[in-house]
């Protein structure tokens, strides 16, 4: 942030009365701009066992997979949202279920959460951001070419518990990759 | 919204190409201006079964009474903002239990989450944004002075659960208020 989005002038950085950290402050109307972080919701299709991935279109991480996902927006709650991005990238249809996975991200401050979900038809396909929809067996997950680590370990918190015929809602946080430029 | 918090001009209000909503777009240098849901983050303290609650000495709900909670900042976990707001607000350290509730409010495009913390000492006290700052057996709590109805559900929620002997992690939506102009 360089200018007011209230007036347009050019915004110091400094910490405000009473504040501890530093903030985008406007010397003209005085408003202060917080940075939050932003909320990636998902969800987890299944049909028949299988899992419906989505290849992406488009950067970061263009040709790999993903569960459908993306930024929640505004006057919407998060099984909104998730079906929403569903019906966007895969053009599906679900029945959202639990809420499976949240992980925490610090470094690129997202919080990302996952909802379980019921396909409620086959009759899918590749949104204007996905190149393909696909639905997956277990052997057949393309481990080394999934797009995020909070979806590849989402789909490991998915396959443990439905082998040990227990299902619970996961807490994890994703650290920095090492050696990696792209958000992951 | 109404200037470029990147170059100072001022935005219109349209439908990007490929999007389906109206966003605020710069006519000068092309940024697309997102706005996203605001987390916000608290804890439930116990001591000896009793709960520590904070009354409020700023806007919304002056004087009423909350668990420790406020918004997220950038590059922290959810635990990290539970555990700073329990400090600010009532210079409480607390261990940070389990990830307890989540709440959808979409009227005022939140999404309020509270951790199960334990209280490591009673040597707390109000901080700037805090009246007093107390425990609370049960048979006190101030029902009907709760500032927020995120945290009256929470409170419902750990005293029901506790008389069941099971702990479980609650998600629900908070309707727009009928009646009330200040945002709870
Ligand atoms: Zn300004
Ligand atoms: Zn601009």
């Amino acid at each position: 942030m360089k200018f007011c989005s209230n007036c347009g002038t050019a915004v110091d950085l400094r910490v405000p009365p009473g504040d501890t950290l530093p903030r985008h402050v406007c010397p003209a109307c005085g408003s202060i701009h917080y940075l939050n972080p932003k909320m990636v919701v998902g969800a987890l299709p299944e049909w028949e066992g299988r899992i419906l991935l989505c290849r992406r279109a488009i950067e970061p991480r263009h040709g790999y997979w993903t569960l459908p996902a993306g930024f929640m927006e505004n006057c919407e709650t998060t099984a909104q949202a998730a079906a929403r991005e569903t019906l966007e990238e895969a053009c599906a249809r679900i029945e959202i279920g639990e809420l499976y996975t949240l992980f925490d991200i610090p470094h690129i401050s997202q919080v990302h959460i996952i909802y379980r979900a019921r396909l409620l038809d086959v009759d899918f396909g590749p949104g204007e951001e996905s190149l393909e929809v696909a639905l997956f067996d277990e052997a057949d997950i393309p481990w080394g070419d999934i797009a995020f680590r909070s979806v590849e370990q989402t789909l490991k918190h998915y396959y443990e518990d439905r082998r040990r015929g227990r299902w619970q809602f996961h807490v994890g946080t994703i650290p920095p990759p090492s050696g990696h430029s792209s958000p992951r």
